[in-house]
């Protein structure tokens, strides 16, 4: 099942600069082995923001939050959650 | 230019069920024509409602608005469109 | 996967009595149906409102779309689906 | 007289990891306990916040207050209470 | 159990003249019904709108929503229902 | 003239406990004496928060300011007035 | 006690031209009156919009009430009262 | 001084073809004599809806409600202005 | 032109006390020399709140900003401005 | 292609001066810069507050990104972006 998913990154502006780094770091591989699992699709970053939309895809709510939960940003992170239905008109399942 | 695009049928309730068959007909040719044309690249059914999020590619806002304006609903839609920038983690480009 | 699911029945004031009240008969079957398929699990009127909160249960939003669809008063409903995740302090999980 | 109620834990991101581990051992105790009492029905993670929906049961509105103060996380919680009236076509009510 | 419940009457600016009399005309004899059953404790006007504020008792919001749909004007209103719990500072307790 | 006035507690959850509990005192006492002189004639907790609905009493906005920015939580307090107009169904002003 | 009164007129736009004009007529020769009474003080429009904000004077809200209700467009009024309280920086209050 | 002003066109999807084309030819007229006056400075379509942001200079508000007021679509029009003041940092100013 | 100015104190509940009640007094100081100034009109308190009503007279957006930025407190402050168009039942103007 | 950005400063009230400062004057050299690029095209200030409208314009909402993003307070900004297309009545593009 897929799902639209909005994140802001809440990280203040003052935070420290060292451990901002290093997570960012941390978080760039962990999205890679969420994509290479499959569970993170597409990414996109809002302009102006340090926030993206993201297409995700797992077994349900409960697989979606570990996944979320498991990003190194996740206690600074506001998550807003939109479960998708299949379209019939959607190009990617007709293609297939 | 990538644009995440959320759309809303307001059609009456009480609307005339023949116009309605006949626009739904004309709407799904309509997507699947951009769907060839690489404009409407994904498209989902927010559960629960007559609405859908979708991915779209145009080159700028005046294109992208000349192909939704040509939807056949169009007169009864409600649409949102969202800019997308470029995600250096999106798994799609980094698996071009 | 388990959804919080708000609906709001958007009938008009002067709507057509007989209509409503067929609707309303055929409305509460197919939740009777549906709540024997094991999809609708619990419903909750909202005080004061043509409105109830319901626990629904479907293998995903493709298939909570379609018991929802199917609802005689569909082109009438303000629906808001919310995807639910597992709680470890569920009690009724834990009294599994 | 049951109540939906959503919690949201406003626990800062830089908050004390020891506090925060003992709030969560104390918190989890304590729901099990207004489980065992038949206050807290039914609970679930909203997927991607530290926040949940529950479906919580008091004899009035005081009842269910004293419950939801007595959370060790309270002074952090922010919480929408929200009444439930019954609904004749509600699974469990029929099932009875 | 107390509730504070706002009332606001969606009745059409060209609605039917006498039907709007007699309709008020049966909203005052009910509102004075249930007023002297206890359930209609106070009742104030929102200044400026058809709407009002009221203090209502039931032992529940399952017999509040049935006073509230026994209102003639009930399809044509808009009701928000907040529960309402005791305050150790309440004038009208410590009086008692 | 009566108002409906809402009051958010906006203590911070790490604050001061001693402060936070001679300021509780304090309150209650002054709330005690608003009581005695008319001004505060109701007053409601809404359940889950810090935070209460109250029927206060004043000859105007000026005086009603003065009262509440008696209160000892002034300064970490949201309060939201909304003015009450007479409805000739009170039950209060008929039975007088 | 003065009153900052915001009022949206709901007039539809396809509807009766000289039902239209008189009811201007008539609403102007009321806001006279109100004027004249000193309850009406102050009245701009709002730019865009067949909408004003007004500065309102009356002995409580029962009486805004009434003068409101007076004015021959009611039915189409969306209004919005926000009570004012005396300010001691007011140049008005200074200069008397 | 100059104001940016967004436009959405409220005209019922199932109007009127002839009166609707006549609009919007009247429209077009208009908006041309505005700007040639040096009222309307910019214009700008919102994709996907009918709708507009304009960048308009007036001599206040009273004269840019006139030049408002004056589009032939007016009646159908939610109009919302917000005044703008000079920025230090404004290109245009500092090509001057 | 005349302006409606909201402008709410954010001032923390825990500020220095010396610092707020020097600024209070330098901002007495600085509304009275812009009332002198004519820019200032009335100012009435927002009931409960450390916030007031303002009218604004000022020669466009560029001249109240230059004005609401001279006030002491303005770091402090959340300010929104409406801007006013005459009205032709304005009893101020009429009776000029 | 056109963009609509509306930027607020969320510098705190208390925030350290001389950073302020030479922010302020890095700022403006950068907005110098992407003014004499073309990116940004127009900027105007919101009266009464830190907060300015800009027309910017970009290959995309990718370059756009990257411009707002070298602003030196980016890290303090909410940036709202909103995508502009082309509408024939522009008097812009109408005088080319």
């Amino acid at each position: 099942m897929e799902f639209l998913v909005r994140i802001d990154v809440k990280w203040p502006a003052d935070g420290d600069a060292q451990q901002k780094a290093r997570l960012i770091e941390e978080e760039t591989a962990r999205a890679a082995e969420l994509a290479a699992a499959g569970v993170l699709r597409r990414l996109w970053r809002i302009p102006g923001r340090w926030a993206n939309y993201g297409l995700w895809e797992a077994n349900g709510a409960t697989e979606l939050h570990a996944a979320l939960a498991s990003l190194p940003f996740y206690p600074w992170l506001d998550i807003d959650v939109r479960p998708l239905a299949d379209h019939p008109s959607d190009p990617f399942n007709s293609s297939n």
